[in-house]
């Protein structure tokens, strides 16, 4: 069933009302009629399945038939902090970390990250972002939408992640050292429904031994993804579907 | 270091010989000489590391300095069944796919499958699949390079899974249903060594109920991927790294 997110003051315990692009995408791409169902997302943990009691272009009514749990969500908070990679890998990252239950990206500015994005460009891209974000969370059936923030300095990324609960930074090294059991250790021993993680990708070159020692100084723990050198881009996908696959699946 | 695979008789206990694309791109490109290392595999289980005797543009010749182990290779062997999705995603699928550790590739004509190849399109594609299968493999410092056979027929995929020890079908009506578990008891099960797995998962429009019913009669077991919605891309990604984590970090 088609997936809509809307703001808490349009979602009553009764009613929601639907406005803009999303509205139009109801009535002009679905082709929805009055008594179709649309499922709803207040983006703070309300879901319901709804139906349409009447429609324009630019303004749709319905009201809530049944309200649904919170199923769709990985059962901890993750964030992943990517250095910036180069062409549209991060629309990639973001479009499947998305799929994968990310909750927060944080994309930053490391020492071997070649682009470097402007403030005007940097806008405009992290808009981009968010509408690719959007697109993935209604269609992977996200109950929230995750947020992607416009790139940070490695300082500001260090103190950012001064509220997380869990660090872990990805530290191609450890793969090869063969060191393949600290995520595992980690991952077992986190606090269903407390907890918050963030975890820090380097770009194309890797982080800088400089930039991981800053980070391991900052609470930060280096953890191999298995014994293959991954891409920048699949280290994320590889790290959600192992969050996934130990706290959704093996539970 | 650069990684190259060589044909077996290329390869003796103590001198590899490299030709061709690899040759041009050991001088051209990486610039290298006599005396530089680089890591040649026979794709057979066979790794060195080698140093250059001498080379010309579509020679090298150099001499095994040290047997290395096997260690970046999935202790079980993984076939992607794959439903010919649309537009470049196939390639996406491989290059990922191999640097998750995948063996095989098979891809299939699905009843909603929406792209046919032809024979002629066919061959030209899977040539340009397996190049990027070779440059993922070599990036990745994979020991194996995994192959990509052309797109069989649903009849035909249905005859080569019989050779295959485990055999599991992502099924998202199972995601729907919240069945998370199947899929963990699976792999925690599996025989380390000696396991052959095949995974069949369906092109955008997912598989119909009727081929779900058909790979069951074969002996699949339908699994769920979590219980989020993932892109038919997205689906081998997050089983590769969930295999890895669970035979290769978890233990």
């Amino acid at each position: 069933m088609q997936r809509y997110f809307v703001q808490p003051d349009q979602m009553t315990d009764t009613l929601v009302s639907i406005k803009g692009e999303d509205a139009k995408h109801i009535s002009k791409v679905m082709r929805m009629t009055p008594g179709d169902h649309v499922i709803c997302s207040d983006n703070q943990g309300r879901v319901a399945r709804c139906a349409i009691l009447e429609l324009t272009d630019s303004s749709v009514e319905l009201s809530v038939a049944e309200w649904i749990g919170n199923e769709t969500e990985l059962p901890i908070s993750v964030t992943i902090a990517q250095g910036l990679p180069k062409h549209d890998k991060l629309e990639m990252i973001v479009q499947k970390g998305t799929e994968l239950g990310a909750e927060r990206f944080i994309p930053f500015q490391a020492d071997r990250s070649i682009v470097k994005w402007d403030s005007k460009k940097s806008k405009k891209k992290t808009e981009r972002l968010q509408r690719i974000i959007k697109e993935a969370a209604e269609q992977s059936q996200r109950n929230k939408m995750p947020e992607c923030i416009e790139p940070v300095s490695f300082k500001e990324l260090i103190s950012q992640s001064e509220s997380y609960m869990m660090k872990i930074v990805a530290y191609e090294e450890q793969a090869k050292q063969n060191e393949t059991s600290r995520l595992a250790k980690l991952l077992s021993r986190a606090d269903i429904g407390n907890e918050s993680i963030i975890i820090v990708i380097g770009p194309e070159g890797g982080l800088t031994e400089h930039e991981v020692q800053h980070l391991q100084d900052a609470g930060f723990i280096a953890c191999g993804f298995g014994p293959r050198i991954l891409r920048t881009e699949t280290a994320s996908l590889y790290v959600l579907s192992a969050i996934s696959y130990q706290l959704e699946l093996l539970r």
